[in-house]
């Protein structure tokens, strides 16, 4: 089952600036060979549910060793089965209608 | 390490009604025997990250096979590795506050 | 038009514990008037939109008047135009169902 | 109070396809003046809170509108008191750290 993910990981108790961990995150995900892109306030992953649920433990997981004792991490995760479609599909099937307007 | 998740399951292309679907996954929830309660607007699990997180690719696949073609969820994932915490103790925490008030 | 939502508060730069921040917006969910329930991830309300998207307003105002520099919210937002349903009438109608099975 | 949400709006009882509904959300925010961008599985907003929380209930009103008779929304919303940062602000901060390894 191919699932399309966007998750926000939220490090506690580590002070105000998150960026550290959003970054190793980043590299998890690049580690991952998953597909990803990272956006102002989450980051898209796409690819099957085992895989991309793999890193997103391992996210909790590395953020934990870096030092935050606690991890509030929100999330959309997408499933279908009618067909498949990509986070480039996604995008161009709302500016293909955008443009007509 | 342990997890408490918060999540809802919206079946899209199914109407308006969705309740049959949030009960199948309920059901999902009894079976794989992780401590689990139902709010107004989705369902608290906690348990081990892999149990918690099968159960809820068990509701995914549940959900399209009771005819939903699409699935969307959102979801809280909480994770510490400082203490255990369970769904009881958190409420309990914040409830002894506001009784001190 | 009414709305029920689902949100979990989480205050940075303050350390592990967010007990505090919880219980001042229970408070304000008090103050407020509307209907509201906690659970272990989060707090269900009911209500007016404006009303309610008031409170939630004024419960990031308070976090950040207690100190916490940074606050980021999780939230569901439902709304329908079919039908009045409360936060009971929504768990009765999975409850019904799984009572039948 | 400025904030940043990240959102992502679905219509239930329309079927399968919600990219009609997308594109008239994008077309709100278009019309709102407040800086947005979307991503495949929702759209950032900055913007001082008023101005961005009256976007989201036109985005629910114009989604029911155009025929959904139930819209369920996920959202993050972040507010911070020590210094103002843009959606520009956060991504150049995590990739900065990503370039450095």
């Amino acid at each position: 089952m191919k699932v399309m993910i966007d998750f926000c990981v939220v490090p506690l108790g580590v002070g105000v600036s998150v960026s550290k961990y959003v970054a190793a995150c980043q590299q998890v995900l690049e580690q991952s060979g998953l597909e990803h892109r990272m956006h102002a306030y989450g980051t898209n992953v796409e690819g099957e549910w085992d895989a991309v649920f793999a890193a997103v433990k391992t996210c909790h997981q590395t953020v934990h060793d870096l030092g935050a004792p606690r991890v509030t991490t929100s999330m959309r995760v997408g499933t279908r089965t009618d067909r498949d479609q990509s986070m480039d599909d996604k995008i161009e099937s709302v500016e293909k209608l955008l443009s007509e307007v």
